[in-house]
């Protein structure tokens, strides 16, 4: 299995995708967080954030869930991932590809900003949601309503999806 | 644990690793064969033969085979591998890089050329040892002179090799 979480920042990838990796670990079942910070540390950041780097990095990430997959271990996505024709391909390549789309509410990112992301970013890198379009996922398998709902329901529908599915 | 195995076409790579893959399935140790036919094939083949694309290529593997190390599993590595910057990164980015380099006489494989990859691609595609050099290794952890002796005494010299280090 691979779960993939999407969604723009300040979305609450990082932080769910850890309390999935707990709950896991919990279980004593192995999985792995691949997040954004990981893959670009490990290249020493040469890619950056323009729509073909983002791209790249993508398909970086792919084929190591790739391989964790076919090794027993659960990889937890945690990227953007604004590109559904990847998505696509992801859903492809995955035994088993369970795609989250944590649904955040754009301007209400742009306004609470918690991060700085928006304001700081805004003149140097290219921004999912600015430059870049969020495009909508066609075929997730849930959607997670976070700006309805605190960190903790949120978390238990996703244990609960996970754990019947 | 990484074992990366380098050397030009026809050095051997494949065969050694799934003899290299075996050994440890026999020991119950979990490991992995990670070559540029199963990369190339996960990504349908969206890369050419280009230094360039080499390169990403290489950087695609380099990011699973840390994840795999990362999870207890053996990454064993078969790749050209011909730039030594790269394999400085993967140096300085694994845990415990092995460098096996498969070391054959490369007017002697192009006079042989069993599988046929010198006389059917040459003017095709880039070819490592005709357009792109292969750069001298210059810190392996162990060399393998396979002109000179047959493939068991290779296998043999790596397990003594892996099993010491």
């Amino acid at each position: 299995m691979v779960i993939w979480l999407i969604g723009i920042s300040g979305a609450g990838k990082t932080t769910l995708g850890n309390k999935i990796h707990n709950y896991y670990k919990e279980k004593n079942i192995k999985s792995f967080i691949l997040d954004g910070d990981l893959i670009r540390n490990f290249y020493d950041n040469d890619l950056g954030f323009s729509k073909e780097d983002r791209i790249a990095n993508i398909k970086r990430i792919m084929l190591s869930a790739y391989v964790l997959e076919q090794n027993g271990i659960i990889p937890i996505v945690c990227n953007i991932s604004p590109f559904e024709s990847l998505r696509d391909f992801a859903r492809n390549k995955f035994n088993n590809y369970k795609e989250i789309y944590l649904k955040k509410d754009l301007d209400l990112a742009k306004e609470k900003d918690i991060k700085g992301v928006y304001k700081e970013h805004l003149e140097k890198t290219s921004l999912v949601g600015i430059d870049i379009i969020f495009e909508k996922p066609l075929h997730n398998n849930l959607i997670i309503e976070v700006d309805k709902e605190n960190i903790n329901t949120s978390y238990n529908k996703i244990i609960d999806y996970l754990e019947q599915n």
